[in-house]
């Protein structure tokens, strides 16, 4: 499955650098090596040199010097891809990326395609599929909580909770198929109830994980978070706020937000999106308007949605009032926040608390321009992530891929685990049985094909 | 004059790549190193392994981990520093990237300020201080001509160059000041004569090195290119079809132009830039008017003049009746383009063929529509910028810093050259010899003050 050439790319991020690598990996990794390095000790040779050594001497295009670089040797198995690797570190002008690019190409190498470093380790048996997945969800990691989910992942926590519940599967198959072998003599080699109850804990298993894909997904991309309310009731004051909290909070990740997002704050390492739900009106008149239309939608995106109510403005009850606004807010994770405390008389915020209870909400009492409560507000921000009763420590499912091949495991489970409550026959339980080794196995890469392999690496950088 | 603090920061290009390297360079390097990274092998130290080896092994703040990465180790005086130098690869994620740089900053190191390695190798001797100013150059050259006068000077062109001259006046000097402690006796052991040439033959140096700057700047910096010429005379097209001529020529250099500035071409690993002429008419009426003063401040801005002229309107002849016109251009490189030869009278062209050649201007006859003698056009060009009769195989100064330092040792040396003419004392000579020797010092850094070294470190980048 793999191809037997020589592939070659910049690994470092692109653009000017002190110094930038170049990465080369496969069989002739060494010996093209050789025909472009000129070590400061005369007549040395790279393929006789020892692995995990480092060679400083010059990249050379026939006589002419590229740059002064240090070379690092990997030999196979023992590096990323598990073939031999040499990885250049020149100095780290585009220019000299280029060059030196280039010359490893003309000495027999050839452009690595995106993840393709990745996709050989995982064919060469140094990683499984869905930890090869979690190198490129670490490099993309911007958050502590992201960065914690795909380092478990890399290091194989997935892939031992699904090669667990697999193995399961396969002593249940074996010995149902072994039944079917011994058919005319209607034996029964798997005890039906311990299967049931096997199949049970699978389901469990595989239900669990599925339920923590949410969680792991919000993780990954950051929770989409409304706040609605109306006009003045003081959401930009809160927003600056809680971007302010940000970096007192998280100051060790501050500069790593994207800058192309507004309104992106990340607290205790969970990074919180807030939708813009700018000119969006709840005063009596508009209930049945666009408006509130398109607050329904924004609620729909939203992971969390934050009610935010003046307590000097007893008209926010108004909208309370409307029984769709009611059922949105219900059905969502939602938290009222009731602003201007400092200014409102205590009964009105007593009022709106009674409403946030009915409508089965947490409520907290704030003020955003005296900063009262607001680190209080941040902890139940932080807390409504982790309502879910799923936290980052626990195996979590972050990717789609895997989500979907762990519905359809899902789906075949159930219909073992009805099959085996309707007595069905050994045949049929092994075809559905089947079918969840099959979605399993797609999830480490036991079970794949080259399509799904290249859908998996062409979202990778080039150079991973 | 070196701190004693162990330095370190992220040396490759800003932002997310497949990997990224983290360098830390000090005495306590090694011991830092060992804090924070747990080799595969248990129990290893780094502090213990061989100079010039790779280990592999995990970041580890406290009892978590941060990231799978390969640690590299370089011993002191066998450094990049000449100190003990580890360079640790992580996985390029800008959020791991921060994560082990503020776990490196927690155990000891400090943040490196800009150029602080490059300025460590010029204390500790690993090279001068036009060795280490070429390093900033060659990380910055986006050109092949740029590229290779930075790594020629890297490796010490200039250096020599300088160091020659000054230990030639260096034997002057003492040889002059020999005379100055038998002053009495009225002896002359430096050979008037003799030094008189020697002086002569320096300051032929010195200005030869002058002369290069212009080039070299122009290499450096790219070449101000002007095309001045009445509207629809065809700049448009030409300036395309340069671009498309680019990429025919360079192919190997594509994509690497900055694309905040607008119409760069490199040509020949030369870069030429372009400067907007836009709105610059040259009829008749408009000679005298803001519309002429403005083409002669773009010519003045200029290092080449395309005078680009439309062989089908001879009314571009007025142009150059113009006397301030005719000097601006004759004083300048300027070269005349002849345009739409496809469409013009034979004679037109011959007539403008020859107000060229009494302005003492190079022409060329072309047709940027149907692509005629483009490829000569782009050949003149070349050629153009090397009618200083200097190459960049010759040593070439680049550097403003050492432009005024030779300009001032030139001076002094011109002193020299005329007090022995007019056979002035001793002690005099003396003095301008020595002023002489401090300003080509200050090129190598053989004399140097924290202020120098402050300035020309500061335009590093951080991590070099």
């Amino acid at each position: 499955m793999i191809d037997q050439n020589t592939i070659c790319a910049i690994a470092t991020a692109p653009g000017m650098g002190a110094i930038a690598t170049i990465r080369l990996s496969g069989k002739e990794a060494l010996t093209i090596a050789d025909s472009v390095f000129q070590s400061v000790i005369k007549s040395k040779k790279i393929a006789d040199q020892a692995a995990n050594t480092l060679h400083f001497g010059q990249i050379v295009d026939h006589s002419e010097i590229i740059d002064d670089v240090v070379l690092a040797l990997f030999r196979a198995p023992r590096s990323f891809t598990g073939e031999d690797v040499v990885e250049i570190s020149c100095h780290g002008s585009v220019f000299i990326q280029q060059q030196i690019l280039q010359l490893l190409l003309a000495n027999g190498a050839r452009m690595a395609k995106a993840g393709e470093f990745t996709q050989r380790a995982f064919l060469n048996g140094k990683m499984d599929l869905s930890q090869a997945e979690a190198v490129a969800d670490l490099i993309a990691s911007e958050t502590s909580a992201a960065h914690k989910i795909a380092l478990k992942q890399m290091k194989g926590g997935i892939s031992q909770e699904i090669k667990n519940l697999r193995s399961k599967l396969l002593t249940f198959i074996t010995l149902i198929e072994l039944e079917l072998d011994f058919s005319e003599e209607d034996v029964e080699f798997a005890n039906r109830d311990s299967l049931l109850q096997l199949t049970i804990d699978i389901s469990l298993l595989i239900s669990n994980l599925l339920k923590s894909f949410q969680y792991g997904n919000a993780i990954k991309n950051g929770i989409p978070v409304a706040i609605i309310g109306q006009a003045n009731v003081g959401k930009s004051t809160l927003l600056n706020l809680l971007l302010k909290e940000e970096r007192a909070i998280v100051s060790d990740i501050a500069g790593t937000t994207r800058d192309s997002i507004e309104d992106v704050v990340v607290i205790d390492g969970i990074q919180f999106r807030f939708i813009d739900t700018a000119g969006i009106r709840s005063t009596n008149d508009t209930v049945e308007s666009l408006g509130i239309e398109r607050t329904f939608s924004k609620i729909d995106q939203a992971g969390i949605v934050l009610v935010l109510v003046d307590a000097t403005n007893l008209s926010s009850e108004e909208f309370f009032e409307n029984e769709k606004v009611k059922s949105k807010i219900s059905s969502k994770n939602s938290v009222m926040i009731i602003n201007k405390i400092d200014i409102a008389p205590e009964a009105n915020v007593e009022k709106m608390k009674q409403i946030a209870c009915e409508l089965g909400m947490d409520a907290i009492a704030i003020s955003a321009k005296k900063h009262i409560n607001i680190s209080q507000l941040v902890d139940l921000l932080v807390k409504s992530v982790h309502k879910t009763g799923i936290s980052e420590n626990d195996v979590i499912i972050t990717n789609i891929r895997h989500f979907e091949a762990l519905s359809n495991a899902n789906e075949a489970i159930n219909r073992v685990v009805a099959g085996l409550k309707e007595h069905i026959s050994g045949d049929f339980l092994s075809q559905d049985i089947r079918e969840c080794l099959h979605y399993m196995g797609e999830i480490t890469g036991e079970i794949t094909t080259d399509e799904v392999l290249g859908n998996i690496f062409k979202n990778f950088c080039i150079g991973k």
